[in-house]
């Protein structure tokens, strides 16, 4: 089996690496690809070293799998029509909301990714995030609203967006200017409007996708979701505040059970020592981090629930959710 | 008139202390008072150096207003039965609820300041800064839920929290270990629940004052409110993601001609430049920015609104207010 990376040296793609070499997954087994800028690159793997080798239009030619996770643009120009034979696992937005594009989460969907025509998309990071959480209560009880308010890193924007927190906030500890390049704002000790394109609505892209993946996802058009998408000084995992409410009452000893034993949680809800999932907790972590699970007493229907989430959005956010597809389609 | 400042060395004390300045009261009527460890220090103010005294039971003799803002303890020591004649404003959250005792916003309900007995309460940080935006609005259609998660700085814990985030931030980027003290989790490039003391209903302090000290100011129980209150790696102004359903259809553009002229705010909404409230941009001015104001896409009604604020804690959230309440009872 063949598997190709594509834009394996960006922060999701190196991160993939990392998952694929955690599994063990031979080098002979395993291509890394991206623009001609990297090519010839040496990338350490396991006891041996990957080359980096620049995305042609035959890179793919033998790849059984490819990961893209190179941006919208190279996703539409190479995922598009796939080699005769090759899967595409596509980490951008280009093909997410598509019809004939499953939208994947293993712990959601499962069953939907056998229904690919040669590409399956990976969902937008908080929507994965949020999703692990919600839909396992969801199946035990319709949700019929969401609210959620995101705190989210600078690992969303790459790389580069994580470097330029560091450089900022030593800039503003030493009382010099900041110039923001890769984010808009100053990411510094700020917190700042997700940068993604706002329609006439006065939604942002980034809150578009919550509500239309989370659709998509759950089969479920009629569940009335409303996202707000704040950028914070975090360097790799994503908060989010959510409020439920579902169709009918749910104790809040209930939904502890269910996400106790949901797969892809990891219960943090310490109420004695005001110990609740961090962000600096669940970077570099698999599971998605819950907790602050309350009643929510503004509620009187007793149909409310607020939760606090927390997960690493280079690992369960994108590259890790990228594998677990990849094993669906290989087990 | 003689005005005390009792607190004047913390972050708030400091603050007022400031607006006091700017509006050029006079050194002769004022007194900075604080605890014994402070006691002898000299404080620039104006042309001249004022020195702060021992806040002891006699301080207060003499003085017409006081403004407290040296915790719970001291104001509940010094404040429960203030010396005749000295009216006390009180930053602390020890009398805020006492029925007894008007809490005030002067934007909001400036008429409650006049039926005090010697003391008027100064509301939390966080309720203040929502309050500001949500007020003018109930005002025209009365606000029927409010779904709040906050973004709260290091000041609202003070002046070493702020210097606790300085440090620990270094220690970040220069790959130290850090020990949280002031704070119980790492600040530096972090986010936690606020560390406030949680009750049997899993809320928290801080939450529990945002819904009470509500519906205390704006006289009506029956607003259902809840709040997710979280720290972020900020200096000094709080944000807060507002989600509010109203009792009639409300359109985006008549919220924004009512917040437009609303006191205490500016409009910060810029879709074109993606240009919203930011805690940078807030810190240090009087005004709460308030923008990102939308139509609830998910609530079919057309009673749902979605708005962003940013508001100096240490301003308007504390001190202020605090100064605006003297305002009202000398005007």
């Amino acid at each position: 089996m063949q598997i190709a990376v594509v834009g394996a040296t960006g922060a999701v793609g190196k991160e993939m690496c990392s998952i694929l070499e955690q599994r063990q997954v031979s080098a002979e087994h395993l291509r890394l690809l991206a623009s001609a800028r990297s090519a010839g690159r040496r990338v350490p793997y396991l006891d041996t070293e990957l080359i980096i080798e620049e995305l042609t239009t035959d890179s793919l030619s033998g790849v059984d799998f490819a990961i893209f996770s190179a941006g919208s643009d190279i996703s539409r120009a190479f995922a598009k029509s796939p080699s005769a034979g090759t899967v595409i696992i596509d980490n951008s937005s280009a093909f997410r909301m598509d019809p004939d594009v499953p939208l994947v989460i293993p712990e959601v969907n499962p069953a939907d990714a056998l229904k690919h025509k040669g590409l399956i998309a990976n969902p937008n990071c908080s929507t994965i995030i949020m999703a692990l959480a919600v839909f396992p209560l969801h199946r035990v009880n319709p949700v019929r609203r969401i609210v959620v308010s995101t705190y989210q890193s600078a690992s969303g924007a790459g790389a580069a967006a994580m470097q330029e927190l560091r450089d900022q906030t030593r800039q503003v500890l030493d009382g010099q200017p900041v110039a923001p390049k890769v984010l808009p704002r100053q990411s510094a000790f700020n917190v700042f409007s997700h940068n993604s394109a706002i329609d006439d609505t006065g939604y942002n892209e980034e809150e578009r996708k919550m509500v239309h993946e989370t659709h998509k996802m759950f089969h479920d058009d009629t569940i009335g979701i409303t996202a707000t998408c704040v950028r914070v000084p975090v360097m790799r995992a994503h908060s989010e505040s959510i409020n439920l409410t579902f169709e009918r009452p749910f104790s809040e000893q209930q939904v502890r059970e269910v996400l106790e034993s949901a797969p892809g949680l990891r219960l943090v809800d310490d109420r004695t020592e005001n110990f609740f999932p961090m962000p600096i907790d669940a970077a570099g972590q698999d599971p998605v981090l819950v907790g602050r699970i309350r009643q929510d007493r503004s509620d009187p229907s007793g149909c409310g629930i607020a939760l606090f989430v927390c997960g690493d959005q280079l690992r369960k956010g994108a590259a890790l959710n990228a594998v677990q597809i990849l094993d669906l389609l290989t087990q």
